[in-house]
């Protein structure tokens, strides 16, 4: 098939922009690889062509999927979110227990899945600190972030069996988790990671088992 | 004084490094500038030219004071760090009320410090990515947020009146207080302001005020 054929030599005339398939996986392994790039040195300072180099490919092949550095930014940022996305969605579906053991098992498990993995918090800043300068990067950032609020407000509700009337307190509660998870993981990048960080999170999942349970109580 | 008067043309050779003193009016006219101009533009977008035309002063004068744009970013960032260190002091020297109180009352304050001034968010946005490619932005940004985790657990210990057993208590707790507030700083940057940094604040008071409550209970 013409289409959907790569480009096998350099000559390939300027492709126009593709649909981008994410199950592809040499699509897959680009945009992965330019995480990993983008993270570590930054989207002004990372070419297409470095970006090839770490799979062993040619510019041609990351620019025949990718039109330009703008719309792989774009797309890179998406991937990477809906693979945050996913690893929240699996944290949170830890079972047993009883409510308090439950909301704080599953972030325990949201801590170590973000933990793990450095390329989030070093792509995160620089969407942040790109954002300033394009506004489509810092509205897609503002609409990725208000899903993954929505997504942990609708665990912890699973988890504590609220009611609509709670919507509020439970998005103000997931602003809350979302904020110490990135606020933490700023600690970590600037100071390497020492025992604090860990600490401090162990000390907010204290504070919200409190919580749970000053809600059962008035409950 | 040859020393400490300012250049007056154009043609004033290359000024060495100069100590820099923020008593200056001068030097703090600077300082504050060009925080705004990098908070707004990035570090790599902004000239000294353009932090002159703030102020109405010519480039050779910004040089003058600071031999380059490097040593301009390393200064601008003890500056707006020592600014927000003195809002963190002023802010949890509240007095009065019972410890729940004092050590909310306080943190109250800290959220209208750190609110009220949009540069902050931006500045420490735009040091964490310049961090990667600068070893000692990174040294000093550890360095300033370890002495302001420093502080805010000195300010929890002297409300709490706990003892030295309790330190690392206390710096567990700073460091979640400094992650929440950079957290919701950033959701705040990227969404602009709503209703939902504030609740989740507000959340994570109530938290702490049951957490003060708890260690009452047991002490």
């Amino acid at each position: 098939m013409e289409i959907a054929s790569e480009p096998n030599a350099e000559s390939q005339p300027e492709a126009a922009p593709r649909a981008v398939d994410w199950d592809n996986p040499r699509v897959a392994s680009i945009l992965s690889a330019a995480a990993k790039c983008f993270a570590r040195k930054g989207f002004t300072a990372t070419t297409l062509a470095e970006i090839g180099k770490e799979l062993g490919l040619r510019k041609s092949i990351v620019h025949y999927y990718f039109a330009s550095k703008a719309a792989l930014i774009h797309e890179v940022q998406s991937f990477a979110y809906h693979q945050y996305l996913d690893r929240v969605k699996d944290a949170i579906r830890v079972v047993g227990g009883d409510k308090k053991v439950r909301t704080t098992g599953a972030l325990e498990s949201l801590w170590d899945a973000l933990h793990s993995n450095k390329t989030n918090i070093g792509l995160s800043i620089e969407v942040w600190s790109a954002s300033r300068r394009d506004p489509e990067l810092k509205r897609r950032a503002a609409t990725l972030q208000k899903e993954s609020r929505k997504l942990v407000a609708d665990g912890i509700a699973e988890v504590l069996g609220s009611d609509a009337s709670n919507v509020r307190a439970m998005e103000a509660t997931s602003a809350l988790i979302l904020a110490v998870l990135n606020g933490l993981s700023v600690a970590e990048y600037l100071e390497g990671e020492d025992a604090t960080a860990k600490e401090a999170y162990q000390t907010f999942l204290w504070l919200l088992r409190l919580g749970v349970q000053e809600v059962e109580k008035r409950g």
